[in-house]
């Protein structure tokens, strides 16, 4: 059977979709990403759609739960490459993304990842310089 | 007609093969990479075949020509994620890719691109130092 690869990079995972994603490809491709974030310990996930003429209610459904199923188990996702025809669609369709980033291309959405990151990063070192901060400011 | 993305990263392009590489497919990849390669001045080229399970004769040429054709060009190419399989296969097709440089995994290969850019970028750089070195030896 099939499967979409998906590359790691540093703390980032990357999958490029290119062919259409009928449904079990579709359900593999999101089992595989969850075992692959938790296997790895991602921080990001870039997905590139750029390679998609179109996309129906089905794909922006299921790319829409992979953001959310990804933020769950802690990874920030990053949808990049949107042809303009698929976000007329999308749009169309009535799919609102509420809870997914999208970038225009694939170095503006690793620019976010990493921006996103080296934040994450920050607040989690800091928890005791802010507590001084606190301190000072009573 | 159905393209296969190419995946811009700094100074760096990634395509990821996931369909079978028919001849116009393989061909207009080509294409589309060579004119990447020239629009963008890119310095490496990373190209996955982890989605690929079977590769023939055609497929094995076509990865040698792309990474010659990159060279020209002044790109080095890396070919990463080749299954165990795909190995075996041509190396009994009897191609033998003198000139490609693989790796295992889509990190080691860019970690090899790291590397090859940083030494030609300071061979680049320090073209005077070296001539004050000569100039002290003489």
């Amino acid at each position: 059977m099939e499967r979409i690869p998906i590359l790691k990079l540093g703390d980032c995972l990357i999958i490029s979709l290119q062919i259409d994603l009928h449904d079990r490809l579709a359900l593999a491709m999101q089992d595989d990403l969850a075992n692959m974030v938790v296997k790895t310990g991602a921080r990001g996930v870039l997905i590139d759609i750029s390679g998609l003429d179109m996309v129906d209610s089905f794909i922006g459904r299921i790319l829409g739960n992979v953001a959310t199923l990804c933020r769950v188990l802690d990874a920030e996702t990053v949808i990049v490459g949107m042809q303009p025809a698929v976000a007329i669609t999308l749009v169309e369709l009535g799919v609102t993304w509420d809870n997914v980033r999208t970038a225009l291309n694939v170095e503006r959405g690793m620019a976010f990842l990493r921006l996103h990151l080296d934040a994450s990063q920050a607040m989690q070192t800091a928890p005791e310089e802010n507590h001084d901060d606190a301190d000072a400011g009573e």
